[in-house]
Order: C-alpha cells, then sequence, then structure tokens
C-alpha cells in the first residue's frame, strides 16, 4: 500500500455547508489555520457559491484573506462556474485567494440537474469554460459526484466514470476525485474503478461518506488501488440534501487513527484533532459520527 | 475473494449481554428463530453464564428449549467453565440444547484475569476441561478475546495470538475466532493474523468492534486474507464492559449490504434484517450505531 497519501480536511466546506447556523469568519479562520497547523497538507476552505443559495460561504473572500498561510499548504475553493473563478481569480490576484480549486461534474443527468442545475452537456461547456477562465493560476481538482451510485438514477455505469475522469484529464484537471456522494460504495467498486482512473489522470483521490459504513472499507481498497488523495472531515459531519437521515463524510480522526495503525505516516497530530472535533461536539451540542474522538485512541501495533 | 462466508448472528447474546433491562425469554425466543429465519446459518442465542453474574442469560435452558429448530442452523451458546458445559450437554440430552458451543481464553494476562477471572495458566487447563467435558457432542469454536488489543495492556504480540490458535485447534477446536473485544484493530493486524492463522486451525473467523470505525475495514480485510465466519450483531449492538463509550459489535445489516455489494450471497434477506433493526430501535428507545436501517438499502453495483 502506498505511503504517499494527501489528507485533505473538508470541514470548514462540506462539514458546514448543510450547517443552518451561519458559522462566524473569525470560527472558519481559527478551524482552517489549526488544521494547517496540525499538519494537513490541504484545506478546504471554503465555497465561491452564490450567497444566496449557500449563505454559510457568503464569506468567502473575506475568510481567505483573513487566514495566515502556511506554507506548503494547499487551500481549496469550490468554483461550481466561472464566475466563481472570477472571484478566485481577484483574490489570488489581491494576493489572499485560495490556490486550488474544486471543478464539479456529476455521474448522472439527473443529479446534475438537481445539484448543478445544468445538463450534462452544459456542464462539460462550463468545466472547458472554468479551466480557460482560471487560466493556470490554481492547481484544479476535478471532482466526479455520484460516482458510484446516484440518489435518482440508482446503479451507475462505471465505464461512463471513467470516461469523465478522461474528460476532467484531458480538460486539464490536475487530480480527479471519485466522489460517493450519498454514501453508496463498496469497496470492489472503489477498487476498480480506482485502479483504473489512476492510468488516466495525473492523480486519483476518493471523497467518500460512511453513510452505510462502507466508508472506511472504501477507504481502505482506495489506497490498495492506487489513491493518493483522501477526504474527509473532522468529527464525520457533512452530508447531502438529497440523503437527508444520512451520515456524512468519513471522519478524519477515525481515518487517522486507521492510516497510522497501517503504518501510514500522515503527518497529522491525531491527539490535537481529537480535540477539534471534542470541541465541535460542544459547540454544535450534539454527539457527532466520529468515533475514536469518543473511545479514544490507542497503538494497536508495536513500536 | 471467499464467498464461502458464515455470518453468525450474535445480538441474542453478545448484544443482550449488558443491557440493564432483562429481555423476557419470549422476545429472545422470537428474536433467534426469526434470525434464522432470515438466513442465517448461525444464531448465537445465549450464554450458560452464572445467572448471579449475568442474569441476562438466567433463563439459557428454557430459551434453548423453547426455540423451535430450523435444520441446517448451528445455534451456539458461550461456555466459559466445565460447569457450563455440563449445563450445555444435559439440555442436549433432553434434546434442546446448543449444537455448538464457544470456549473463551483472552490474549493477555490481565484481561484473563478481570474478564474470566482466571490466570493464563488456569485458562487452559480449563480449555482441557471443558473440551473433554464436552465429549464430542457439540461444534467447538474457541475464541480469543482481545486479539488485536487489549485495554490493560495495549498492544498485543501477534505471535502469541497465533500461538494460541495453534493451541485451539490442537485442543479440539472446529474453528477459531479472533475478536477485537475493545475495537482497536487496523486491516493490516487482521490481514497478518487471518492470513497466518488460516495455517493452523480448520477454520477462521473474526469477531469484530466498530469502537474506532475499524471495523468494516476489518472485515473487508479479513475475508481477503481468507477468514470464513464473521461475527456481527443487528443493530451494531454489545460492547464490552472496559470500553464504555463504545460502540458494539459491526451492525450484521451493514455487513450484509457491504457483502452483497460485494458479490456474494450470503443468503440472508438484507430489507427483512432491516426491519428488525428498526423494530429493536422503537423498543430500545434510542438510535443504535447501525446506519444501513436508517440510511435505507441500495443497489450500487447493477445485477
Amino acid at each position: 500500500m502506498t505511503s504517499d497519501v494527501t489528507l485533505c480536511e473538508c470541514f470548514a466546506r462540506d462539514g458546514l455547508q448543510h450547517e443552518p447556523q451561519f458559522v462566524p469568519t473569525a470560527t472558519k479562520r481559527a478551524l482552517v489555520e489549526r488544521f494547517a497547523a496540525l499538519g494537513f497538507p490541504r484545506v478546504e476552505a471554503t465555497s465561491y457559491s452564490n450567497p444566496k443559495v449557500v449563505p454559510q460561504f457568503a464569506d468567502a473572500s473575506e475568510l481567505l484573506k483573513s487566514i495566515e498561510r502556511k506554507p506548503g499548504v494547499f487551500y481549496k475553493a469550490t468554483c461550481a462556474n466561472v464566475k466563481a473563478v472570477e472571484r478566485a481569480l481577484a483574490d489570488l490576484e489581491a494576493g489572499s485567494g485560495a490556490n486550488e480549486i474544486s471543478l464539479l461534474v456529476s455521474a448522472t443527468e439527473s443529479h446534475t440537474r438537481k445539484n448543478l442545475n445544468r445538463t450534462r452537456a452544459e456542464q462539460w461547456r462550463n468545466i472547458a469554460d472554468t479551466v480557460a477562465a482560471a487560466g493556470g493560476r490554481f492547481r484544479l481538482v476535478g471532482t466526479i459526484s455520484v460516482a458510484f451510485g446516484c440518489p435518482f438514477e440508482g446503479a451507475v455505469d462505471p465505464a461512463r466514470v471513467l470516461g469523465f475522469v478522461a474528460d476532467l484529464a484531458a480538460a486539464g484537471a490536475d487530480e480527479v476525485v471519485l466522489a460517493d456522494t450519498v454514501g453508496v460504495g463498496v469497496p470492489r467498486q472503489v477498487k476498480h474503478l480506482v485502479s483504473e482512473a489512476v492510468k488516466l489522470a495525473p492523480r486519483v483521490g476518493v471523497h467518500l461518506h460512511n453513510t452505510r459504513n462502507t466508508g472506511f472499507a472504501n477507504a481502505y481498497a482506495a489506497l490498495e488501488a492506487g489513491a493518493t488523495v483522501l477526504d474527509a472531515s473532522v468529527g464525520g459531519l457533512g452530508g447531502c440534501p438529497f440523503a437527508p437521515r444520512a451520515t456524512g463524510n468519513i471522519s478524519t480522526e477515525d481515518l487517522v487513527y486507521m492510516l497510522h495503525g497501517e503504518g501510514i505516516d500522515t503527518g497529522i497530530d491525531l491527539a490535537a484533532l481529537i480535540t477539534v472535533a471534542e470541541w465541535l461536539e460542544g459547540q454544535l451540542g450534539r454527539q457527532l459520527p466520529g468515533q475514536v474522538y469518543r473511545a479514544g485512541t490507542f497503538a494497536p501495533v508495536a513500536a
């Protein structure tokens, strides 16, 4: 198994996206800076969404401007369209933007329409336009939603997903992330898709949800198959509006526990990360899906 | 990956062991019969524990007598000592006993003392005595507790665990189950221990807890390494008194979801199993650790 794994802490974007309460910019800033300090090489910081649609990220520019940067860390922002890229560029030119952006496609027509309000043909024109607008100024991550199953269409043809991986790479993506948006995937799917995707894209990651308790088995299978980027969210927060009873992303601290047990040096301070989950539980006033922060850490393999 | 997997539904024993309320015998009987009807080839039914220590199983004989048997199904009872085996034998001779019993050892001295109130030397004399008392009348499962880590001693030497596997096989165990009693194990441990254990015992199983969200990745790794028996508990109930904040066993319905997704035909009716988890949630009045019963099932791989 590879030891070259990049963990992307997604809490500040995916974890917060559906929190009804606006989280103050100062709190977001503190969290993003904390994640970088804990050792994450990549932190998903915000989304250049339309503030009317996602008010949680109305402070995207303000937040990115406030963050004290740690050298070598990539701060990612989601950019769903050309307008978002133009905002990201303006912030970059002012010296305070994201240095990585993610572009979104959906694997199915129905999810494209409901999530991005586009047809599939339009989503590919949008990708071409956003890549052109980005002008090579950002590291580009192409994310394929519902790659392992769609809440509207059911099973998704893996050949179509792999075609999209190739299309994103051809469009200029430095990395392609396969997202199990509604948490339905199983290890053999992950193994198949990742092992083929690594032949088509410069770098392949997975964005997994633990909705049906397959998330960590899927992460393990993804690493076995050659994925080198894993998204996760502290406490296991985050989710999808089309899967309302669903648990969110795989929890970062639980993933780090497993990876350290596997002998993979993530460079992340697990004990300190657990204190963030504990703090979040207090802030949100509810038990989080993550488990290591409750059970405590352990070193199952003697050093 | 093997398609020869025996799932053992442990709810009626491990799931109930620490429930403070006594569950009526009729309810236990209905559950055990339901599990058999749903397709489980093996159902852990009860434990011949000392009723003063574990009052939940004071009705072991009465329960086993009441159960209408399904041909081909193994009904397992835990037997911690000779006295327990004598009770199991008496029930068997009356035509209503368990046809499989599990014998217990712990991988560490401290856990042996605290869990079984014996030294390690005594526990091996106890194994010899219980096997002799069983007289070849039962299928014998040897279970090794804290095989992946001990709450008192930390990391456990895998060579010692493998020595115990060989000892149990030599003592007459038809199967050896490696138990992650406090849910600390990681896939590489599971892979190593299982792949070596299958060389030493006629059949190897794993009993996994999802305490740190590694349970399903561990189940996947166990199957890859040649395990052919997986314990699980509907709803993910059960636990260990020495890990009080811990989630219990891996949830059966989530495991079945993953296995069916992997293309493994367990013979179990997942939709009906989900209704059992839903019913249990209502009975216990709390959300269970299992996730598929909340999120709903899905067929991620087209038939």
